[in-house]
């Protein structure tokens, strides 16, 4: 009966209904949701499907905030955002950069998704193509479909390690081409891409007056001791960048809801005016968490990295024990992207081992077309569950026949 | 040199910029922004342009959030909101306007704002018409044009107290109409309408197949002991109805970001989708707060609305003194709406009193083409600093010529 619920959820038609602005109808019925609503009906499930940090948020920056609340600070900001966070992040990208950078660079947003719905509306329209790597994080098709704009798809392949290729990257641009979106490293597949490859892009990209808009909300979340290359350590002029971020995922605050866009002083000016239309600011005691957690060190992270680094060895291992699964070894966000055998479909495979043995992953076609023989892993859940949770998929697996 | 800048911002012009999505022109500088910007750059400005409450937020709700935040209350809600909270909204309206509401017909949003963007978008479109009254709260007109349609203004007279005539609002749906916008009590005029307007409307657009989205942020803030007509009091089925809300006005928690849309569950499954891409989910830690504010009992609000009364009374005395201004009595939220002589156009007289007397206000061609020769005025500050303003006006205004 419950079963009942989920596929009506799943077969929900727009077209039928005239009333709604077509416009809507590029959004899909997310595949994440599905997994999770169906997931909710069922007991004992481990969840692999996770999109935020399991740790709790540091204390300073917990009562960073209660301290706000208790100081009043329950009224609106300034539209681009508190002055002592936009400062703060002045300071901190400049830092970290190397680069000049004003407060009036910044614009703060109710989270990355915001900020990634107010760069992707600012450049989409009917006749402007935006090339995505496929797979994509979910949100970029939809948006840039939503104003009118058409989406071009760089496919990424797992031999790879779906690293993107800057010559096919340049390759898709033509006259129509209004932006590239750059998600290093990536949700869904955990790849962080070499300066080589982001140099290459930006370059090209501000030659042809094509924007890039550069995700970073993972920025933080880098194994093995390599430096990060931001869009922001590679090019001198901002005005065909917008970069994103948040505290989601450095400080485990993805319920604060406190992102941001950096950009050019005059697109910020712009992107400040739709800001005030979409969601006027954000929210006010979390962004004083916000400047807490710039100027609170690197502890949190360190730690953070630290717990990731070994869960991420492990399901390598893990995955690589699993007959139909081919892995390889992310370098940063808390994400893996393993392939299924050719022709084989993630969804079917996402949806029977979620009823079957409990262990919920999103299947790869939540990401992009062209991605549907993969599925999501992540691992930001304990080793003890991700080792739970491979004891029911390799026999499972073991017993599917895929030819 | 400050006055150069400004003029900068005042004639910035986006077609000239063929990178943005064309659908952001008709997002217009705000009105407001301009003048709190000039107001920035001025010594000793007594604002009556405030668009939130001045007292602090109730001491059990800044303590409620504060609990959660150290409880750890910092990762994602359901995509629809905090259970807890949509619970609370279901049981608090159900109590207040008599009807049988579920949780399922809410969805929680980052503030009023978000939900009039969700709702005006998702209704919006080429070809289509949303009927607005004129003055509008300033949101509207441009959501509704950035989707592609267009709008139909219905006038209102400030010899009728700004009050809506629904034959009007009737004779000008037509097969195009997709919604007609209430907002009582209104901003910018404090006008509330009778139960018989919004039955009337509530009950014609039904018929026609024409949604009513109702934004009821100051749904608390009824003065004379009078009781609220809400759209959820004049209406039996709920499939033609939007009605947005949210804890900013009602508890002093604009900075927290917490509103919501009441809807049916339909509308409300296909809202939430949409809602994920644009702000993903509210903020957790305040969700709870909103909790302790629908739970916390009636004295705040009582208390505010003694102390807006009393301003409001003496606003009304003072506007009666003051020449070139005629007033009313409004008979809600926190704003009137006198009008200047015939043909003056309050943007250049809010500019002028701004510079020469220090004394911010809105020009009321911010909320509608038909609305030039007004000046919105906020009470929402103490009688003390209203006499103080009214001192610089009223001879301001003897001196001035407007013939």
């Amino acid at each position: 009966m419950a079963d009942t619920e989920i596929d009506l959820d799943l077969d929900f038609d727009d077209s039928q209904d005239p009333i709604w602005n077509p416009a809507l109808l590029a959004i899909p019925m997310p595949g994440i949701r599905r997994m999770v609503n169906l997931a909710a009906t069922l007991d004992d499930v481990i969840h692999l499907s996770i999109g935020q940090p399991d740790m709790p948020a540091p204390a300073h920056v917990v009562d960073a905030a209660t301290e706000a609340l208790q100081a009043g600070q329950t009224g609106y900001t300034m539209d681009a955002g508190l002055p002592e966070l936009l400062e703060a992040l002045a300071e901190y990208y400049a830092e970290r950069y190397h680069r000049p950078l004003d407060p009036e660079n910044f614009l703060i947003t109710t989270g990355a998704t915001e900020a990634i719905y107010l760069a992707l509306t600012a450049l989409s329209a009917p006749g402007r193509e935006i090339i995505l790597p496929d797979p994509s994080f979910m949100l970029y098709a939809p948006l840039i479909r939503m104003q009118g704009g058409s989406v071009y798809n760089v496919p990424l392949r797992q031999e790879n390690r779906y690293q993107l290729d800057p010559d096919e990257v340049i390759a898709a641009m033509d006259r129509n081409t209004a932006a590239v979106v750059l998600n290093s490293p990536s949700n869904p597949t955990g790849t962080v891409y070499p300066r080589e490859t982001v140099e290459a892009i930006v370059e090209e990209a501000a030659y042809r007056n094509i924007h890039v808009i550069s995700d970073e909300v993972y920025d933080h979340l880098i194994y093995d001791g390599k430096t990060y290359p931001s869009v922001l350590g590679c090019c001198s002029d901002l005005d065909h960048v917008m970069v994103i971020s948040s505290f989601s995922k450095t400080y485990s605050m993805a319920g604060m809801r406190v992102g941001w866009l950096v950009a050019s002083q005059g697109a910020i000016r712009k992107l400040r005016r739709y800001h005030m239309f979409t969601t006027t600011v954000a929210n006010t005691p979390c962004q004083w968490a916000g400047v807490a957690a710039l100027r609170g060190g690197s502890e949190f992270v360190d730690s953070m990295l630290e717990e990731y680094s070994r869960r991420r060895d492990r399901l390598v291992e893990l995955v690589a024990q699993t007959p139909g699964l081919r892995g390889y070894r992310p370098e940063g966000a808390f994400y893996m992207f393993p392939s299924l055998p050719e022709g084989v479909d993630g969804n079917d495979v996402a949806l029977r081992l979620l009823r079957e043995t409990g262990v919920c992953t999103i299947p790869g076609g939540t990401f992009g077309e062209g991605s549907t023989n993969a599925l999501r892993i992540s691992y930001s859940t304990s080793i003890d569950r991700i080792e739970e949770a491979f004891e029911r998929i390799i026999p499972w697996m073991e017993k599917q026949d895929f030819t």
